[in-house]
């Protein structure tokens, strides 16, 4: 297996004025998470820093950055998994902690639970020693105005209404190592004006996310509810393990059979157990990148695929 | 197909003295759902009311009689899924309330999340005119002296420790009518003694409850962290949409598969899109029952399968 760390930065509709910055994102974060697996060798290792580089980047709904709720707060889910040995954590409604991510990890690694959500998942994050920002320190302008701009569409004329709604930028890693060791993470800040204590599919396993080195390992991102109740992830590597699909060509299947049936988009990256990459997206537009050997691939729109040469950022540039 | 509404009270130890009133508990809401099948014709009303039936009575590990957190608190997980639509509603963190399967009906039917958790779930409950119980109204002393035990426990000889960990009585239901709609639901108290904001499987679309026309619906229940991280009632209907397993075939391989690898158990009912059903479980003991046509079926221990004869109930007697 060529060892490789995917990313991506959220489906939905990217405006042009922000695609430079989301590339910058998503590429920085594949180096980042393919660093950390050359370093440390462990692909958890590796997709945790990937998805800490996005949570920490304004330009992305995870983390700093997060859009708010309808009443103005972050409320944020994230779930990373081992597919080595399908060890997982998942954590809901985490605030005022910029990596809820490495929340997830710690929920896995130091409670016998696998999902925490709410001020239960806060209290293990202080015992946990994690920096507990003051309140509204992850909201930025910008997620403020998506805010006000959903509430004036619900008031505008019917054509107008929900242009704005839904918040890219959920962000999420996939890799695999030279023995063919599998992870996967993602992190959100859900959509634009949800309910207060509203889920999406981020944290789900099998919705959202799940890694299992006997078939893959997955991160969605798009319309939550849509992919929770068809359980794209599950589905996608129930054709990858059981009807010897790619998994691209499990990605083109799913996404085109959900957006088919319920006229709502998602993404998908994933790697399969054969360490063949599958990134597809039925919404306008996913940035994504991966690091493999010493190029970085990268896109935003249907069909792109840049790339960048040059050797690995290391820790000394 | 011939209509059915099966449903489960929890995979466990269930203790000899616990026998009786689980059997009359199961029976019971085989035949309410039953009944409320026949009158209504909905799969998704049968599920929810054989569920509503194990909620009200303490013998089971939902709604009133639900086991306590560590704090000494009720947290309830739920999830309802309609197999015609993929509609479908989940909810975490629910307190005060005896029915919290309505609940996930109501986020369900009311707004446009699927997932609702904490004090926002609270909050559609009260605006959708749920009746809040004083807290506490939902403890039994049962309840209590399970969490003094098992407290109590962790204070033993290693030996002794873990003995009364784990809290069977998790309910859950699953229907097909004469047209092959299926229904799912699964409702919980989860673990006693577990952290405050633990999520178990039951409300997780794939993990604990799943229900497609085309492939079958299901609940589950057992050790949630473990059917979570394998994500069983996904891998059972991939066994059953790709194997062309029947729902007692999938079941058993994927709760052998499960309790080899990682030495938790669980259990499963299901209705494939068959119609047939699947019943099986790696505990010692799960308590189940089912209705079709006059005959109720029901068991507690492996390969046990009583039948009770005579018309069902109506709702004159």
């Amino acid at each position: 297996y060529e060892p490789t760390v995917l990313v991506h930065g959220g489906a939905g509709d990217v405006s042009d004025a922000a695609i430079p910055n989301k590339k910058l994102g998503v590429k920085l974060a594949a180096r980042k998470g393919f660093e950390i697996l050359r370093y440390t060798g462990s692909v958890l290792d590796a997709v945790e820093a990937a998805v800490n580089s996005l949570e920490a980047d304004p330009n992305f709904n995870a983390g700093y950055g997060s859009v708010l709720n309808w009443d103005g707060e972050v409320e944020m889910d994230a779930a990373i998994m081992n597919g080595a040995d399908l060890s997982a954590g998942c954590v809901s409604l985490a605030r005022d902690i910029i990596n809820p991510i490495s929340l997830a990890r710690r929920i896995m690694e130091s409670t016998k639970h696998r999902y925490i959500a709410g001020p239960g998942a806060m209290r293990i994050a202080e015992q946990e020693g994690f920096n507990l920002l003051p309140p509204g320190a992850l909201i930025t302008e910008a997620a403020i105005k998506a805010l006000q701009d959903y509430k004036n569409s619900l008031n505008a004329t019917q054509t107008q209404k929900g242009v704005v709604y839904g918040s890219p930028g959920t962000v999420g890693a996939v890799a695999i190592d030279a023995c063919g060791n599998v992870a996967a993470a993602t992190s959100t800040g859900g959509l634009t004006g949800k309910l207060p204590g509203r889920i999406g599919d981020s944290p789900i396993l099998g919705g959202g996310t799940y890694a299992d080195n006997e078939s893959g390992a997955v991160s969605a991102t798009g319309h939550g509810e849509t992919i929770m109740r068809y359980n794209v992830v599950a589905r996608m590597l129930a054709l990858v393990e059981h009807g010897n699909y790619t998994a691209q060509e499990a990605a083109v299947q799913v996404l085109e059979q959900m957006t088919q049936r319920f006229n709502e988009t998602a993404g998908i990256i994933a790697v399969d157990y054969r360490g063949q990459l599958g990134i597809y997206f039925t919404s306008n537009r996913m940035s994504w990148a991966y690091q493999r050997g010493n190029q970085v691939h990268f896109g935003v729109d249907a069909g792109e695929d840049e790339i960048e040469f040059g050797e690995p950022r290391t820790t000394d540039n």
